[in-house]
């Protein structure tokens, strides 16, 4: 099932810097882990802000949140979640192949 | 270059009932002739409401606009666009192949 | 798959009585069905207010949709979906059984 | 009676993690000890965030105050109480039995 | 039990003027019925607004709702409800006696 | 006259606790102070939220002022004042008698 | 007493033009003999809006709600009223003289 | 040119109070000269706030934001500025004359 | 002097249509007019919204009330108005020179 | 292509004042290059503000979010980004030449 997830991330600038460094390279693996994984299957930046727009391919609420809160930066992220349906003017499956 | 775009529909209730017709058949089409184009590139149902989560793929503001503003229920639609850029953790361009 | 869904209806002045007590009726008719059918899991009402705060259990976020966007008084709600994952300091399952 | 009762946790960065970890603890023991005695009577995850809507059924306003500002995590939650009364419309009792 | 109750009517201009005065007295007869049952305990006008602050006391969250549902203005108002609990620094019962 | 006055406490959580003891007993002592003089005539707890609802009986805007923001707490409540005036529909005066 | 009032008009589109022009030249004299008689004493219109910010100076909230309530684009309008205290750092006394 | 002027301030709880001291004692000896030079012609407190509005007279916007900014509690301050524009129903000027 | 000026157009549904075309010409009419007088110095359309945001050259806040005041589309129209000062950092002019 | 941007600065007080210097001469030195370079084609200071109305000219969104993450003091901005498309109103080129 698909989820529409924005994500907003404010770091607190008093955070140790090393460890901001940390989280942060830690969250990009996990992403990429992810995406590989095929469940989150659009990663896409809001232009001119610390935030994404995405969408994640999963079983259930409970692996979304699942997902979601093990965030590297989870603990400094405003996350919104919508639940997608299929739309009846789409022409093809609701997310498009992630391979060949 | 990529945007998301949020419409929400606020149809009048006192608006003729077939001409609400005609302006959603209108749509569907117009929906469906932009999605074969490869402007309209995502089209997702927001669950539980009248509105939809798309990603338009088009070449600037200019024609963005064209295109949204020229749709049939636009007079009707509270729109959101977001400008999206490459995040540097996405694996992938920043849109999926819609076709192999 | 469980939702809390928050509705908030709002019939406009002008809408013709008898048309909107045949609306009200279906929609109470609909409602006791989809409960019957254990999809409407908690139906309650929001004090002093046209309202409700339900909880669904359904398929996934298409069948949630469908359902939602036929239920009679759908074209005069405002409808906020929340997905409901499983709480770790929840000592039951997630919704408690509806019988016995 | 029945509130719904939908918190948002916000713990400072800055909180000793030890004495966060404490908190955590005890809040989870003192939902369970909630749950088991027919005062939280249902616990719901908001996928995604570090949040919960939950269903209260107590004797009173007062009662209702006293269970939620001695939470552990009180403090550190932003919460919203809604009144639940009967829905016209519900086909069982507002609140489903929890055992047998 | 106390309730805050806030009311803000808004009484659409194209309503029927008669049956908006009709509507209105009403309201003030019901409004003044409930305060000699020692139900709607205080009536304050909002200054400069089509609104009043008032509080109810009654027995339950279903004895509210009935009694805002049936308000003659309740179509045409906005209610926001607020539960009452008393207050630990409060030095009289949480309502003053409303005679002798 | 009256005034409607809801305040919400935020006392942050690096405050130095001997010092929140300190400043809390002094706004409990104050508070009393002013309802046995008579001028913080209701003090509510909002259920659920370190928050209250106030009706004031003060001479003036002036007094108001002075006796708001001279309360211990004041550095930590966002406060929100709404001037009450006599509602047309009110059976008694406007506040009922707070002894005989 | 001073009261800062903002007031935000919205005429229907749907009114009758000859009576949206007796309401507005009907206000216009209104506002004028309420600045005469020295209680609306001072009005500014907001630069770019159909709104304005006053200043009454009334003895009490029930006069500002009499004087309100009855100016003949109540009905249109939406207002703010904000009571205004003595500043400490004012030099003068809180309104300037009106005329020599 | 006038400029209604809205100022909430908002000192942070752990600021040097003898820095904080310092700051309010400075801003106040310039909000007065301010007002002797005729450029700070109204100055009113919010009841019930750490707050106030005001009214500028200066002769462009370059001016009213050098003032402004130069506030000694301008970093703790939230402002909003409203141009204001002479009102077709004023009697008088749209300023009162402060002198004479 | 500058102000940015940020108009959200929304047109009502029942509106006689040869009416709105004729205010829609007018507008657009009256907006060339303001340009080609240095008045109206920058005009861009908000991707996607029936609204622009502007930039307007004038004397002073009643030479901006007037001319928004008077657009002929201006009781459908929503408008936020700030004040634009010139910016420390700026390397020319607040505003680019129109012609050569 | 031209983007409104709105960045509202907020730097924390109790961040070292030598390194928010640092900071503030970073952010002014590339606000000025990126000027020179034609990218930040307009820049005004919002009257009353730590704040600017911002226009810039970029190629695409990549290359804005490239350019506003990089700035000095984009960890304690809150931006909002605008796409601006050409206004069929708009009598010259959506920009004025920055030259000659």
């Amino acid at each position: 099932m698909l989820y529409c997830v924005q994500m907003e991330v404010r770091i607190p600038h008093d955070l140790d810097p090393s460890h901001a460094d940390t989280l942060k390279a830690d969250e990009k693996a996990r992403a990429q882990e992810l995406q590989r994984a095929g469940k989150w299957v659009h990663l896409w930046r809001v232009a001119g802000r610390y935030a994404n727009i995405s969408v994640f391919d999963v079983t259930d609420h409970d692996e979304l949140h699942t997902i979601l809160s093990s965030l590297p930066l989870f603990p400094f992220m405003d996350i919104a979640v919508t639940p997608l349906a299929r739309h009846p003017s789409a022409i093809s499956p609701s997310i498009a192949p992630r391979s060949t």
